[in-house]
């Protein structure tokens, strides 16, 4: 089988790999489809060479079927399309407080460990969410980060009839804006760059630029002056950490979606004077998977015009330089039998 | 009768004036208590001069008795023990939604208005709340700042069994650390002044000095390395910012107490990580009042420790003095018939 290996200094290489049989209590997918995820083109530009373990196969948004089953599984059969949850809580401690999604010891399956840019791929089945079998697969490599979304506004606790402002319009500010329209908040999406904006606008957003238009007063003229009942903050830049406490109104609930890798200047008199929150999101639980398994089975949402790419796994090299060369770009899948 | 008038430059006179009838929906108090708030030592220091109306009589900690009823007022009576609410929200709009203790306009009395630092005073009934008769008025002076701390502690969640680190031991935050442990927490102080680490221990806490231990080994020794579930940052510096995000465990939450007037550094990364929340408390809501005054009737927690001095009015000015010479004293009540 074919399986793709990052070798370091932005290189990935294609390999010849003997499929092996599913040890116990794993099973064997045969991967479908396999999505380029942000934090894989950051691993790309070695970035995270010290945590991951050179040269290695990376990958967790994916798609597949079980291939074969090992020893003592008995509630996953050959046949069944499937995800993985790519995050090994096995050494969970009480100190975890049962929150396993973020636990101490959390290993990401795909970083810490081998992942899903591989033809065949054994993982244990821990990991698995069962789909329908009317599920497109193409649609469900993007579960994953559609489970960021749908974790995010789990987390925000926001109900319909709301404001979400969404700073970032990028393709984990549009999963999170897709869910929270489906919620039946208004959103609005602040994005700088003209084809995102673009983009965000033919997926049916209200999308404006917060260089050409003054944000708060935009969600102020579209809220009777009530300004974002939540903010999500996937941006990751300063002035959006600036203006999150601008545009939030009276008890407005900001979700921490972005990653900032230095500590950052926060206007914390504004979470004193208005009683702001500001809610820390990571990952997703099992309930997150099922809520997205939920919403690309019924594929109401305009989730097929996220693909902006598809190409085959043997391509690997060329799909993470055109990512580079392509900043307008939305999801890339790689079609893993190819 | 006497009143005071702070007249800018560290200066405070005390003044002859006439004692008035109340207007309707009005009530006169005879001015028992007044304690000096932080805020009130801040106008003093002429920070505030752009937002007070010099000359203007200040104070919002105070307890009293009704000496006069206006037109129209039918709950209350010439006799009745009361404290002042000190919160004028008649100019609340829909887009506070209900939020009324921090709404857009609010006008803080005895900052934006007239205050208690005087014999009698005549306030609008709302803001009042009726007293026991057995409430001890010289406590009572402590039922606005108290009222800070339980709305803070109702803020955080703050369940019994759960471990509050209060970062800063001064006035607000032994009030906090009292409630936390009412409501059955374990709690810890930490307070970089050794004077005031003295007397959170002398009122029985468990008190820590961040420059002398490991808060966090600390902590995680003392909650088999679960961290805090409840983060109070009452100190208002950058070191408390820096290890309120470490001492916090999984999904710790945060209650942002202290004013910071610029915008400070915060580690966003951790919010993440730990799926961390920051919560903004601001002043306190009827409920808040209501659960303080039940506090400080029943007289169960060391609130007679929490008042270090008692002076008569007449010496306002000596005592504004003295409190900037003694930065180990906590509460100083002014008796305002003397």
């Amino acid at each position: 089988m074919k399986a793709t290996h990052y070798e370091g200094n932005k290189t990935f290489t294609v390999i010849e790999k003997q499929i092996v049989e599913p040890a116990a209590g794993e099973v064997r997918i045969k991967v479908a489809y396999v999505g380029v995820c942000g934090t894989d083109v950051h691993i790309y530009h070695g970035m995270m060479d010290k945590r991951v373990n050179i040269p290695v196969t990376i990958g967790h948004e994916m798609s597949g079927v079980i291939d074969a089953v090992g020893a003592d599984v008995t509630n996953y059969a050959v046949g069944d399309k499937v995800v993985v949850r790519p995050l090994d809580d096995r050494k969970v401690k009480a100190s975890d407080k049962g929150f396993n999604h973020i636990c101490e010891e959390l290993k990401f399956i795909g970083i810490d460990s081998e992942g899903a840019m591989q033809q065949y791929w054994n993982v244990p089945t821990f990991t698995l969410h069962k789909l329908k079998e009317t599920t497109d697969l193409k649609l469900a490599a993007l579960i994953e980060p559609l489970s960021v979304a749908t974790h995010d506004v789990r987390r925000s606790g926001l109900k319909k009839g709301e404001t979400a402002v969404v700073l970032g319009g990028g393709p984990i500010g549009l999963l999170v804006a897709m869910v929270a329209k489906e919620v039946g908040a208004q959103v609005i999406i602040s994005e700088v760059n003209p084809k995102r904006i673009e983009k965000a606008k033919a997926l049916g957003f209200d999308a404006v630029s917060p260089i050409d238009v003054d944000l708060v007063e935009y969600v102020k003229g579209k809220t009777d002056n009530r300004r974002a009942d939540v903010v999500f903050e996937v941006a990751g830049v300063q002035p959006a950490l600036d203006i999150m406490c601008e545009v939030a109104g009276i008890r407005g609930r900001i979700v921490m979606v972005a990653i900032h890798g230095v500590k950052k200047e926060v206007d914390l008199f504004k979470f004193f004077w208005k009683e702001l929150s500001l809610i820390g999101a990571r990952v997703y639980e099992k309930v997150d998977y099922e809520k997205s398994i939920e919403l690309i089975t019924a594929n109401e949402l305009p989730f097929e015009d996220m693909i902006t790419d598809v190409q085959p796994l043997s391509n690997i090299q060329q799909v993470f330089e055109n990512i580079d060369n392509n900043p307008d770009g939305l999801k890339v899948l790689m079609d893993c039998q190819l």
